[in-house]
Order: structure tokens, then C-alpha cells, then sequence
């Protein structure tokens, strides 16, 4: 990577984007942490982004030692630094250095940032996924951790399935992908996402306020996946992904609903992309 | 942290001791790691950890850059630069650097070493535990990763119980602490040690060993807990500790047990300290 970062309140070069190894995100897999995407330079649902990552911070008992407005000013820094308009942000903040590998002192910021390529994501919906299902449900769900073992570890499988990602089911009740929210429109034509054991994603959140979309939280059940009409994804990067086929079979005709269609066709505008 | 460390091949002074903020350790929390100590300037069981070293890494994809021998090399260098001949050795297989923050290339292995206080850990037994039950059940309990995200998170919990570490069960079975097995002494005079959901640590597995010592691998439920008389952990560091309140019940007399110390006498004079 070549681009400039943020390491608590310093910015630094890339060749000195290091930390201890004593850190806990090392010793101990502790952190959390939020992305987000600028567009010509501005912060997408910014505060959005910000408000689950101080709620995720304080669930894990990490002090933040910047401020809201500190933290603000910091990424413009960094975003003024790096001069790249079109842009995921990742703000970062581990368990810290740990004297003896186990307990929280200061915790670590690091806020990273890459190019983002706005038009390949909106030229992906033409690549609708195909999806595999796995039995898990993530610890923790509700907050957004570093926690990524399964969906790392699951690789190999997902490309033996002829899969591009995974969809976690857990308990009779169809969850989430590892970075992604998921919604099916039902065949009573109900656009449904789960409810609970998922993260609460800022895409999925602005579609569920949008009350002309339609979207309602529920238990979604085996059954209701198997007769589905449509499926898709949301996500920052994602934005609205159709998905066609699950498990190597087909959901409803196997094409984008017009359903799915739509979210995203309010997703670009609502984003200023369209 | 004062001593040299291993960071893949080379050894590294103290204040050199940092990776790239793009591992997928910190990004990703994705990780694997054994624990072993020294006495006298020999290792102890190292065979046994090396195996599951291996094991661990394999059961995550990571490939390991340096064979046993050459592992083995590479702690005996270490060993020799830092001089302290009873210390405990942690040897970590990380994700490595990942250029999107996913993919696993060339894991980093970080091999630290810290003084260890045999006479300390042996005197410990006089401090029998209490524990605080929580339901969870580690995910890929079998394999050693450096997911400690519940373990951590609960330390104010277990703190507020008044307790000195947390009992996770889950479904109807007591399972393990965070950094320790579990073991009771039945009403029936049988020792039992969970056999499923739980890390296979090296203590615990050198005890199921030992025949004379008659420790079985059988569910435990809470009934049985309920009316243990004894009850201990098992760990590296900790070696057999006693529990005497679970929950703010006594176990038993609330007194460490005959069973208890026999494991104990046992354990100090195969490692050679007793």
C-alpha cells in the first residue's frame, strides 16, 4: 500500500504503517472497527459510519482518545494528504499495547485509506453472485469486530462451491455474509432482511428508513430463502449486489428482480452516483 | 516488552519489534498460536506444542515458512540472545500482509519470549480460584487462533462477580475457560474433562495420558458441576490450580481436594520442578 496513514494522532508514511507486535489486535484478534467511502471527496452517511464506531468501541470497553471533531479533523488530514477522491476509509482501533498480552490500556487507532473504484462497483450489478451456505453465526454479531476467522478460513470452500461468498445461517434463521447484509423479496412479494444475530449495516439501515422501499426486519427461515423471487446484497462497497444463486441453485428466474433493481437505483441516487 | 523477538526469520531487537498495520492480524483478527515454557533453559513439551502448532496453522491455511528443524533453530537463537532460562515462548503464525485486506499470502511468525516465574505459578496453588459461568462456546474451539474477543471483553464482567476468570458453557455443557481447561471430581469419585468444543491443551492431554491419574473425556452438565467436590484447570503457564467457587457456590468443601493436589504432584515432578 501506498498511501498515507493515520496511527493515533500522527500521519505517517506508508513505510512506517507499523505497530507493536505486543499490540492485542495481534496477540489477542481485539479490535473493532468502520469503513466508509468518499465520493469526489465527500464522506458518504459519515456520521453514520461514526456513530457505530464509538457504539462498537464503547461495546468492547475501548476508550477512544479522539473526540468526534478530533477524529473528523484527523481524516480530513489524511484525506488531504493522500488526494484520492474516490476513496474507502478504514478507521481501525485495536486492544492496544498489552504489557502482558491480555488487558486494554490505550487502544490503537490506525485509519487507513485506498482508491476506490466507484464505476467498476456499479459495473459489478451486472455480475449478479452466486452465493454458498455455511452454519455459523458470528460472535458478537451486533458489533462490528475485526473477527473475520470463519470467512477468511472459508475461502478454499467457497471456490470449490463455485461460489463468490458465503451466506452464515444459524438456528433455522438465514444471517448475513461475512460483509455483507442480505435481503430476500418473498412470494408474497415482502422485502425482508434479518433482524437479530447480524450486523446492523449503514446500507441496510438506509434502506430500512427509506419507508417507500418497503423493507421489513424479520426472521427469514430456510423456507422463505427456497421460494424467494429475489435476493441481494448491500454493503459500502457492494452498494445493491443481485444474487442468483445460492447453494447451486437458482433464486426465482435466476436474473436481477426488479425489485433489487430498484434499491439500487435509489442507493446511486440517494449517493449522488447516478 | 525488553527482550528480542523472531519476526520470521530474523531475530529483532526490542524497539524493532512492529509489523505492518496491513497484516491480517489487526485487519482481520486472523491468526494462529502456541504457547510453551521453559525450565532451566530447556523446553518443556515442546513436541507436543510444535505438533499442534502445525496442526493449527494447517486447520487456517497458513502455510509455515520454516520446517520443524528450522523452527526449532530459530527458537534455540532466540533462546541463546535472550538469556532467560525459565520463560515462556509464544510462537504466532498471523495472516500476514494482505494488499486487500483478505487474501492470505506469506503469513508472518513472531516468536516473543518473556521471563517466566515457575516459583510464582507453583505458589499460586495457595490461591484456589473463583470462576463465573458465562454461556458462550468458542468458535473453532479445536484450533489454537488468537481470538480472544469474548475473553477480554468480559474481564470488567469478572471483575464485577468477583471472580478470578470466566467458565464458558454452552447447550447444557461446561466447556473450558478462555486460557485454561476444566476438570471435576464427580460424586462419584471420576475425573472429567470436557471432550468436545474445547482446545485439547497440552496439560489436559498429558493428564488423559497418564493412566494411573484416570481422567475420562465425558460431557459435564451443570448437575454434574452442581455436585462436584472438586474441580481445577489445567494450563501451561498455571499448571493445576484448584477452584473452590463457581458462581459464588462453593465447590465441594470450597477447599482445594485430594484429587486436585495428586494431579498437581503429579504435573510438577514430570516437568522436573517439584
Amino acid at each position: 500500500m501506498k498511501n498515507y496513514v493515520a496511527i493515533n494522532s500522527a500521519i505517517v508514511a506508508p513505510e512506517d504503517a507499523k505497530i507493536s507486535i505486543y499490540d492485542l489486535a495481534i496477540q489477542r484478534g481485539y479490535g473493532i472497527f468502520d469503513y466508509f467511502k468518499t465520493i469526489d471527496g465527500e464522506a458518504v452517511w459519515l456520521e453514520d459510519h461514526l456513530d457505530r464506531f464509538y457504539a462498537s468501541a464503547a461495546a468492547m470497553h475501548l476508550p477512544v482518545h479522539l473526540e468526534r471533531t478530533a477524529l473528523k479533523q484527523l481524516i480530513s488530514e489524511l484525506m488531504h494528504k493522500n488526494k484520492l477522491p474516490d476513496s474507502g476509509l478504514k478507521m481501525t482501533l485495536t486492544g492496544g499495547y498489552a504489557e502482558d498480552g491480555y488487558t486494554i490500556d490505550q487502544p490503537t487507532l490506525i485509519i487507513t485509506q485506498h482508491r476506490f473504484d466507484t464505476g467498476a462497483a456499479v459495473a459489478a450489478f451486472e455480475n449478479p453472485l452466486h452465493l454458498v451456505r455455511f452454519e455459523h453465526q458470528r460472535q458478537l454479531a451486533h458489533i462490528k469486530t475485526i473477527d473475520y476467522l470463519q470467512a477468511i478460513r472459508l475461502q478454499p470452500f467457497i471456490k470449490e462451491q463455485g461460489a463468490q461468498d458465503v451466506l452464515y445461517f444459524h438456528a433455522g434463521e438465514i444471517l448475513e455474509c461475512p460483509r455483507a447484509n442480505f435481503f430476500i423479496v418473498t412470494d408474497n412479494d415482502e422485502v425482508l432482511t434479518p433482524a437479530r444475530h447480524v450486523l446492523h449495516g449503514v446500507t441496510r439501515k438506509k434502506l430500512l428508513e427509506n419507508k417507500e422501499l418497503k423493507v421489513t426486519e424479520s426472521v427469514i427461515t430456510p423456507g422463505q430463502l427456497a421460494n424467494a423471487r429475489e435476493a441481494f446484497i448491500t454493503s459500502t462497497t457492494k452498494m445493491v449486489l443481485p444474487v442468483v444463486q445460492i447453494d447451486g441453485r437458482r433464486v426465482g428466474n435466476g436474473r436481477p428482480g426488479e425489485v433489487t433493481r430498484n434499491m439500487r437505483r435509489w442507493l446511486l441516487a440517494a449517493q449522488g452516483i447516478a
